[in-house]
């Protein structure tokens, strides 16, 4: 029976970024990984395995930072974890026991039960799993009509990569008026899934898959829409969500909150004693909504192990702030597009009063310079006191670092009036100019809005 | 005589940005608009005249915005301003009253009287000046061989821009070890100024200009450097720094500091009621130094103006911090270079007590994606309460806004403890990795160096 300080359980961002941070700051701490598969993905890469990089090795994701830190792995499925024993034990029959245990378990796609047919073969789900997105890759080669069910990120992200084959037939089946509108406003998934289109994804929206039919061996061969409608299909990828991996840890004895995620304080530590959990199996609260939220992002789940990871021993680095802010970004058809905080559909459900603003320009200057493109920065702002709640950026890739600016304005509670006198840098080839940087624009576009409600 | 409620003196961008601002806030106050010439140009995209836009008009800056509010202009020099009878008297011999004052009159090259023949003929400067960026555009046309003297941000990407053309021969003086020594750290400066040597330009760095010689007719024909060697040449172009205009302002009997730049306070007032000044001939204080400082930038000159708009007739939107800092990027040979705040010369002059550490990595992620290319953050923090002083950017164009987030960490006074909580943004295709968000990575980095000096 052999012990170690900490054990990770999970290989993900989380559980990688947690164990390279606890052991840099405890180097003679003895910190053991446990993961069910030898090779790890990238999340966010994984999309792109299917066109961009064109195979499932240029997305791996190492353990070798945290190896050379001195860290172990061991590669093994968790049978079973024993909070009063503080043991772990394996399914190779294994134990092992703990002082600190930290659940990295990530989540795992929604099975989509409430279509018919959901059991066939050649349906297909984006696992984060090296084996299966393996398989995947290899058995979508021959595959010519292809139907993904779901237009989220994920969804229509592999829509974009398969449909960049030429030899396929690509069709995307979402409930939603547009697609990506479970993070972007109307006004960018609109546009989103415009660019989508674009591509040579045929695009479904405000519709469902009703059922998923085939042969009689059980092969799909198209999938039924409401109201009748089939599509062809050698394949079906179904990316309607994922839920939190925490049946481990329910088994454990800890408490889950309604979504499914292992509840955690500010500085991710559950209410047993020696335990805590980070990443997509963990309860995040929304910075905005301060109520449960389902935010499954790498980039949280990585800040969220920085946080852990600095302080899974004692709190040495204070949190300024409590909450999750979801930052997400995505590229279609060449278009870089972005959401920081609030917008509108996320406002009204969350009950956040809230004003917007933007400005459009151009994202180098003078204008006329060659390479310059179309960009645009929203602003969400509270119309009481004038706080930046939300952002979207859309146009050329720099939105991609945009977007963290407004994310960090968000973070520190920064008004519109505050960002009048913000100092930025510009330069023509790099951004847009110092008479209009956008971010102040669409403040000030921000503050005159205040004004003229004020007065109506 | 006519009356105006406000009279600015000058149509740069502090000029144009003071008159918008002012007019869409009091959209019933007349304001006017003097400027010496019709049209005008945007600073920052004079080098890029002379290749990438390849003309003098892609870089003009209108005064649209301007007039499309109501305001109004009049193209005539002023002779004199008298503040105590509120009036400005123009060349043309009309003058004209105002209730509100502003100086706007920008910067002018430093002429470099301490190197003998510096008035001969086709010795140029890089002036803020439609007309006579226009007739240099011309001149430099058939001319081949092109000495540039100082090696700032204006002289090194003119000289990148004009090595571009096959036809031309330009060699490039400095006086300091690297080009952009001002501004850059001499890691980055080191590296801009191998950028630069990569484009066709030829560089001398570490010596000095000692003598422009030419013909009987005047014309110069060569430079000789302090030791004699002798580079022909058929046109100079003298960039060694700018100065403030401030002479209509001292007439008038405005106090100037010892750089001779126009007294003001944190929101740009004068001593004199109701007359204020703005942009490249108004003083800075450095936000971090807290004393005189000499920043001549569109962007900081902008803010300044937006900070007077608004708070002009009475101050309406509180400035949360005073004091300017400098951000500054370029893009040499498709390199983006940037920096804000303190680096190791200037925090050295300031006697700012400081630290360093950085990041490298790759801007997308995984490093495997087409079209990825190394990107370094270099974050400059207060030993004693880890506060972010300063940071440096380099690789591809997200740097030019990478460097904004850096500054709005500097400008919130915001350590790197914090940042290790920082939430932000990640996309294969837009971004650095969610595992090592580079400004996250280089904050980790300073912990650990402070960790160590404690330890030490």
């Amino acid at each position: 029976m052999k012990k170690y300080d900490v054990i990770i359980i999970g290989a993900g961002p989380a559980g990688v970024v947690t164990g390279v941070t606890v052991k840099k700051q405890n180097s003679s701490k003895s910190v053991l990984i446990i993961t069910e598969e030898e090779k790890g993905l990238i999340p966010c890469g994984i999309p792109y395995i299917f066109h961009h990089l064109g195979s499932v090795e240029k997305n791996m994701m190492g353990l070798k930072p945290f190896k050379d830190l001195g860290g172990e792995v061991i590669v093994d499925p968790v049978n079973e974890v024993n909070v009063k024993e503080k043991s772990v034990s394996l399914k190779s029959g294994d134990i092992y026991h703990y002082d600190k245990l930290v659940f990295a378990t990530g989540s795992t796609p929604v099975i989509a039960k409430f279509i018919r047919g959901y059991e066939m073969k050649n349906v297909y789900y984006i696992k984060k799993s090296y084996s299966y997105i393996h398989r995947l890759f290899g058995e979508l080669k021959d595959k010519k009509n292809i139907v993904i069910i779901g237009g989220g990120f994920i969804g229509s992200e592999v829509a974009e990569q398969l449909a960049l084959h030429h030899d396929k037939n690509v069709t995307l089946i979402e409930s939603e008026k547009y697609c990506f509108s479970k993070a972007f406003s109307e006004e960018l998934s609109k546009i989103a899934t415009e660019q989508l289109e674009k591509t040579a994804t045929h695009i479904r929206t405000s519709t469902m898959a009703e059922e998923i039919a085939g042969n009689k061996d059980g092969f799909v061969e198209k999938v039924i829409l409401k109201g009748g409608e089939e599509i062809a299909a050698d394949a079906v990828i179904i990316s309607v969500g994922y839920k939190p991996n925490s049946e481990l840890a329910e088994k454990a004895g800890l408490p889950l909150n309604v979504m499914g995620a292992i509840k955690v304080d500010s500085y991710e530590r559950t209410s047993v004693k020696d335990v805590s959990a980070v990443g997509d199996c963990s309860q995040t609260i929304g910075f905005l909504t301060g109520r449960s939220d389902l935010i499954m992002l790498a980039s949280t789940a990585t800040a969220e192990a920085r946080v852990l990871g600095y302080n899974l021993f004692s709190v040495k680095i204070k949190k300024p702030f409590s909450g999750t802010l979801g930052i997400f970004s995505t590229k279609i058809n060449g278009l870089a597009m972005a959401n920081a905080g609030i917008e509108e559909i996320s406002a009204n459900e969350a009950n956040i009063d809230f004003l917007s603003a933007k400005f459009t320009d151009v994202d180098r200057h003078p204008g006329t310079i060659p390479g310059t493109s179309p960009m645009t920065v929203k602003l969400y702002f509270s119309p009481s006191d004038g706080t930046v709640l939300g952002g979207e950026v859309w146009g050329s890739d720099s939105a991609g670092e945009i977007i963290n600016i407004i994310g960090l304005i968000i973070q520190k509670s920064i008004t519109i009036y505050e960002l009048v006198s913000f100092q930025i840098g510009t330069h023509p080839l790099l951004t847009s100019a110092p008479t209009k940087p956008m971010i102040i624009k669409a403040a000030e576009a921000a503050i005159s809005m205040i004004q003229i409600t004020k007065k109506e």
